[in-house]
């Protein structure tokens, strides 16, 4: 292992990373890892870059480093990225990208096979943007001895509570977040458009706030206005903001790939009864939610108890309202473990960080007032301070 | 079919799209195409949202309307962006979502039953971002009667030749680009950070130019310094920049979707001969590559040109020099077809277009001169006008 200055964490913390994931691997009965998913293939080795279009993975053994392996133009990247020396650095030749004649999974299995892998058991993340079923099948056609074993989210799950420098990250992002908020409420106004408001948006998130300079979030800014905030994911166009308009900003502060999402909903003008009595619904139900925010709840409960709330207020919600948070890449800034929904039974624990989402679709436009927490000892903080309401401007 | 206002073409140039693609499920004796790709749903029914994060796909049978199939809470986002009719726009429960106890194609098997298709050929594109292995093993189990057959790339390829009206979206986008690298250009100094280079990318590229607005890029700004520059898929931190660097910008103007890529490289102060070298081998070699850029010929002619003109040099490239460009999500803005290189023998059309990557990755840093292109009757047109060069400032 090589210290570095672009290394984002000490070497000891990789290494008990490496011995965690490892301890899972065990509960499984798999040899060797083969971790596609860019966030975890980044928490483990350091590597960062947006190769990820192409297919790399990490390979995991008990016994040896791990190895970065992917297509050759990206073997420099992981030199200046990660831990990892150069002989546990492997490219693949480049006749394999998007080739419709071989699969660059075709040259992982000769890696493996090399590594005297092939009757193993390997570990794959089935449920992956990264782990195309093509990829699958070629693993199975070229590994017929292997026992190939599903480890979606195995490493996921040893994130799910986080270091003190990895807190320090967020928090980072959580300064970010704030300031980009802050300066949407200043600039909004009628006659504006939508994209020079995501302009604006992305302007503040990337260049940050003096030390905490902003990285890229894994989600991009999402800005629905009216009509068009009835739909939970849409961005943006050049439509121009009128008075009554009522928009929500979906966005995330991001800091060495660590987030900090954040949702607000401004009102251009008073808005109507509908949006404050939905306004008060949310804030109640959030708050009898957030009471069960502490280690020994279940995730369920945060998530019953802001159902059972806002419903007596009239509302409804049957979608999850939050979710594990921390590093990631496009197209999710989720951790993909635990979400905050009935039947989650995952035991909170102190160092836990989640996006509390208690977003409403209504069906003539959406409000979102968000919070992203850090569980404490006997409760939580809220990573962000930025007022709780349906601003008006 | 409905046409509204944010449709970004005619209903007929849609359905024109529906035939092509349709005609290409009959080659290849396909009664129902599960369309996963975001670009190519999109390219298909005009719907457009960061929803890809959770599973989705259009259903195209050859009889009828295509069907949008997702995300419940992303389904008003299909009403508000495609042409589909509401009945036409099919939600799944939330609790699909990211769950490890179901998963969401399992009620995708439950909607194709319901369609009669549990015994039809069913195409699946096995080789994409958002077809994981565990979406295809759920088809497997829950339609084992169904013929799943391969349609990777089946709508990509459709997509190869642009309509005018996809042209007029792309040179916005080539407007976008030129502006974007000009303010690089202004704004580029020593003592600058990478960050807030970053975020003046991210400003000029989402604001755009005039009536261009601009939309997010599918890969986000790369843009390396030194050594950083020796890998291809380095995005930035928060280092300043120094006297002597240089510095490649991979970036693209993007408007409604479609890109114009086009990187440009930048040394503060003179650069060492070897890069004048480059620089000059580069040009050439680009040069020679597009005097075959035209109807006729074939896609490795362009590639075997430069490559040979380039060793001539002295210089060795041994990976693919471009790609066909158009419509795209993250993490890739190729369409992933066609590639520049030896062995891709599809023969050059009017009115393809290429992002021609005549990229260099050496031993100390890296040189991106690159050209976007669309083909003419016989010859090519340059999209963006930006000088090509190794820039000195």
């Amino acid at each position: 292992m090589r210290q570095h200055a672009k290394l984002n964490f000490s070497l000891d913390e990789y290494a008990d990373r490496l011995d965690k994931t490892r301890a899972a691997m065990v509960t499984k009965d798999i040899d060797c890892l083969v971790v596609v998913d860019p966030s975890n293939m980044g928490w483990l080795t350091g590597y960062d870059g947006w190769s990820f279009y192409t297919h790399q993975c990490v390979i995991l053994q008990h016994d040896q480093a791990p190895i970065w392996w992917g297509r050759g133009i990206d073997a420099p990247g992981a030199v200046r990225t990660s831990y990892l020396d150069s002989d546990h650095i492997l490219g693949y030749p480049d006749y394999f990208v998007q080739s419709d004649s071989c699969h660059p999974m075709d040259h992982l299995s000769g890696v493996l096979t090399e590594l005297k892998l092939e009757q193993a058991s390997i570990g794959v993340e089935m449920e992956n943007y990264y782990f195309s079923a093509a990829a699958f099948q070629s693993l199975q056609q070229h590994l017929p001895a292997a026992r190939l074993v599903d480890a979606t989210a195995l490493v996921n799950w040893q994130r799910i509570i986080k270091s003190e420098q990895e807190l320090i990250y967020m928090r980072s992002a959580a300064r970010i977040v704030e300031k980009m908020h802050a300066h949407i409420y200043n600039i909004i106004e009628p006659g504006l458009a939508k994209h020079e408001l995501a302009a604006e948006i992305f302007y503040t998130g990337i260049k940050g706030v003096d030390e905490h300079w902003g990285d890229y979030p894994a989600i991009l800014p999402l800005l629905p206005t009216g009509m068009d905030a009835t739909a939970a994911h849409l961005t943006w166009d050049d439509s121009r903001l009128k008075a009554g308009d009522i928009t929500f900003f979906e966005i995330a502060g991001c800091h060495r790939r660590y987030h900090c999402p954040l949702s607000r909903t401004i009102s251009l003008g008073k808005p109507p009864q509908k949006y404050l009595d939905a306004e008060k619904a949310v804030l109640d139900a959030m708050h009898a939610g957030l009471e069960n925010a502490k280690p020994g709840k279940l995730c369920e409960d945060i998530a019953i108890a802001f159902y059972d709330r806002l419903e007596k207020h009239g509302f409804n919600k049957d979608n999850r309202t939050g979710y594990s948070i921390g590093m990631s890449y496009p197209p999710d800034w989720g951790e993909r473990t635990i979400s905050l929904r009935r039947g989650d039974k995952t035991e909170l624990q102190k160092n836990m960080t989640f996006h509390f989402m208690p977003a409403l679709w209504l069906d003539d436009g959406g409000l979102e007032i968000t919070e992203s927490v850090v569980l404490t000892d006997n409760g939580y903080e809220r990573l962000a301070n930025v007022e709780q309401a349906l601003l008006v401007k």
